[in-house]
């Protein structure tokens, strides 16, 4: 798009080249919502046809859309908002997406310079003629700030990207009304923004360290996290699973990395609460352990309840490699796996530990029994069809979903590092629309959903024909689980599940009401006709909880009861 | 209830502590909520049977719930998240607190001190060990923060009340879920926290000024602000209204603060938007204005359009009073308005004004021609019942309720300053509850409803019967008013707004559809009956506007050109 008007003019207006920089980076929906100080900005940046407006009914939701939009689609995710009000709404999602290391532009339209220079008294600002509040309150949860106050606003906004693209962390761009429209050289355009590339001297100096280290090896683990995805490297691990003698677990937040079937699969890593104990210990017991992209965290590692020792093991980082004490700051993910393959495709490891056997199936009950989360997830594993995008929420939902054996080109998006309640519902629509191509498939319990359900009818009639699980167990779960099950604060408002996607504006969807296994089966039956979006109400007992929720709550319960 | 235990012991836990101090100071309602880090919290807050919880959707509209309850109730208001994920949800409406001068404690639940002080992984967190970040962001807009590390508790909690107090401004008090358990001394419960009280001597050099001041004056008028409605100041002003040659004009964000049919009303002064033009020139032009609690800003002038001159005026301000250039630090808002009625009933004013004549009433269009918003606030004035608290958002609601004649015992709810979309569904919650001898009427636009939909549940629910009139235009109304009216970002996703109630649990409320003005004024004929909710889809075309929403559009449109 940059190109389109090239011959007409050598510029363009400061949104535009905003626009323009998105679009180059793989963002092609925009989320968010007008106010009075962002009209100039979105006028300018909706003149890039490449960029479609996907307005959100808040802006939580808008950020929480942009996380799933930049996490499923391997890209850049972006919304705008106006000035305070707007913007401060945002922060909750925006520091989900730094967090986990997401890359998304937070937009903010501001009051034009002259009204901020002067401190005038204005709407959404806190009459004191301070206008640097917001942005000192986004510098805790971005990697970097642009203000443009119209000096170089090209190289501002390309700042910025750039340390987003670094980082793989959020940014905040913040544009006065008036500079949305100035004119910027289009010039810059034509050198489109790619991470920094790794330092090859570095590089080679790792190369050699690795090979040296890993000649005496006769088999290798493989623990890879989120950071993989965050750089699309998904295939460079999955040449590395086909080499004899590696295996490969995956963290919780990046679960089906490599394909869940695959030979060299351990399946989901979680310490004492892995599902296969062999599976555990072949991680927890490596003589050689390469932690790639991975995250350090209670949840990631059943409370700290792993084994293995980070500081013994190799990790490839986004942006530094690390082989046990010796750190190579300038050797970034990418090259390092690259370095990784290069090295172990020269290596003969041994013969392969056995293959684990495949995760038990639970047996389903009576399908006229109550239903309950054995036979929920029993039921759904039967189902789950391949090419889809898993959404799962925090709480019961993403804990059932961790004991699946996803299908091939499956993902399961989460959030288990910030795990804000009611994510999932405004991600699953980024996810939606990141990825066309897959069918999504949003599980959630009811009191999360409440917290941003706006966006159900505009998830339902996305194209790619959505299935939503919503299961009804009348309150918070999860935190019934932790403590005080009957505290009147563990209830919410109860509300007609099955009338809300009508009335939500989808009222093409296929309603489902199951309360038994019978019913599900029915139900997910129905759904697999994908000319159409369904959702399923699923009825469980408010104290019923899948396993690994269970071991997530005690671990809480237990750190609470120590402290 | 701080006596309730106190034969049995002389301790109470740290969060029986804080509930025990929030009802000392009229708040009898939580809003939140709970989340693994404020368990402990709540448990030992809810053992205090005089706070009733009152679990929210999210925790923005927890923020505005307690917003609406401390402004409406004229006390303070309170609400519960957890670290992290809850506290950056609620701060846009922690803002707005802020910036309207409300006093709100927001509470967060926080990891155990060993987790904080050892920096541990933990979700919820940044994965960086510090544990800061959130408070550093509510340094920007609250005016104390205690984040509370078992080192004297109960002086930490009440620091922080007093602060909000004073000022009139929300806090942000931080619990480890560790702390939320201790024990400390009853003892200081036994005195009530307070505002501070004038310094006498200030108050005296005042007194005497003012009245030195008046004394040749032959006539006053006061510009009252929602400063007396944070002070409850409300009858001092009516008092000064008794007395001939005073004339009282209100602000937009205390409409009504006077009775609107009492004789020395000159209603709503907004600039050159001020309905009546006498009224704007009594203001403008008087030799003597004296400015109570009034808040200076764009909307509030009418875009800065006002004559009369702050500088000149005399101004009775929450924390110090002013005559002209001199400042009365120590003489807070209670003392100013206690000194003026006693210097203003010595005084012997000439006769009064010409009474400005009743608003001019809107002749209603045709019972059958579609709705306009003439006829929608001609059909409003006709009804609306005294004892009503009307709450109005921002918008084409806010801007047409200004132009209303409230009944007595009446009160309008907006956010004039902050004016954040969808503010005012929660609030009509927390307004409900604080006055619960009073009807809410809730008048609010498509766009704004959606961002905070979830408590309409909750809200129809409440025993006081709520009116909630839903002004389905088909987008945001007042941004197309303002600048590219057919811009795709005007638009939201369309709802079935007559099936919402019901879905959202308030199956009980009767459910009105009104397209012209007969049909309104039969809806609101049978919402006359208040022994159940009533919701009323009132349908108007998307361009059409009250009178004050185009000034407001046309000024925020002219300052953007200008720019």
């Amino acid at each position: 798009m940059a190109e389109r008007g090239h011959a007409a003019a050598d510029t363009i207006s400061v949104g535009g080249y905003l626009a323009a920089r998105l679009v180059q980076l793989g963002c092609r929906h925009l989320f968010g919502l007008p106010g009075d100080f962002n009209l100039n900005l979105l006028d300018e940046m909706l003149e890039d046809e490449d960029l479609a407006w996907m307005g959100s009914a808040n802006e939580l939701n808008a950020a929480y859309a942009a996380d799933g939009y930049a996490r499923v689609g391997r890209a850049v995710g972006a919304l705008v908002t106006t000035y305070g009000v707007g913007e401060l709404s945002a922060v909750n999602g925006v520091a989900g997406s730094y967090a986990e290391d997401v890359p998304v532009v937070h937009i903010a339209g501001l009051p034009s310079r002259a009204a901020m220079s002067t401190g005038a008294r204005l709407h959404h600002t806190l009459l004191d003629g301070d206008f640097q509040h917001f942005v000192r309150m986004y510098r805790e949860v971005t990697v970097a700030q642009a203000v443009l106050d119209g000096t170089d606003p090209a190289a501002e906004i390309d700042r910025a990207l750039a340390a987003m693209l670094a980082a793989s962390k959020p940014v905040y761009v913040g544009v006065p009304l008036d500079v949305a429209r100035l004119p910027v050289s289009r010039e810059p355009l034509r050198s489109p923004l790619v991470p920094p590339a790794s330092d090859p001297i570095a590089v080679a100096d790792f190369t050699d360290a690795l090979r040296h280290r890993l000649a005496r090896m006769d088999r290798l683990t493989v623990l890879a996290g989120p950071g993989v995805h965050r750089r699309g490297l998904e295939a460079s691990v999955a040449r590395l699973a086909g080499v004899p003698g590696v295996r490969i677990a995956s963290q919780v937040g990046s679960k089906a990395l490599l394909d869940e079937t695959h030979p060299a699969s351990l399946g989901t890593y979680l310490g004492v609460n892995t599902r296969d104990a062999r599976s555990q210990a072949i991680v927890d017991d490596a003589d050689m352990l390469v932690m790639v992209g991975t995250v350090y965290s209670d949840f990631s590692t059943g409370f700290f309840s792993h084994r293995y020792q980070p500081a013994h093991a190799i990790e490839l980082a986004l942006d530094r490699a690390r082989i046990g004490p010796a750190v190579y700051p300038g050797v970034r993910l990418d090259e390092a796996l690259a370095a990784l393959g290069e090295v172990v495709a020269e290596c003969r490891f041994s013969s392969p530990d056995d293959v684990p056997p495949p995760d038990v199936r639970e047996e389903a009950a009576d399908d006229d029994a109550p239903l309950d989360h054995v036979a929920l997830w029993a039921l759904l594993q039967d189902w789950i069809p391949s090419g889809t995008t898993l959404i799962a929420e925090a709480g019961t939902a993403f804990y059932g979903a961790l004991d699946l054996t996803l299908p091939e080109r499956s993902d399961l998006l989460g959030q288990p590092v910030w795990s804000s309640i009611g994510y999932t519902l405004p991600a699953a629509l980024g996810a939606a629309l990141a990825r066309p191509d897959r069918r999504p498939v949003l599980v959630i319990g009811d009191g999360s959903a409440q917290l941003t359900v706006q966006e159900l009818g505009r998830l339902l009639a996305q194209p790619n024909a959505p299935v939503v699980l919503l299961l009804d167990n009348d309150g918070y779960t999860v935190e019934r689980k932790i403590q005080s099950p009957e505290a009147v604060y563990q209830d919410i408002q109860r509300w007609d599940w099955n009338a809300l996607p009508a009335a939500l504006g989808a009222s093409g969807t296929q309603v489902h009401d199951a309360g038994t296994p019978g019913e599900l089966r029915a139900a997910l039956h129905a759904a697999s006709d994908a000319s159409r979006a369904h959702f399923v109400r699923v009825r469980l007992d408010r104290h019923d909880a899948p396993r690994l929720l269970l071991a997530l709550a005690a671990g809480i319960a237990k750190a609470n009861a120590r402290a």
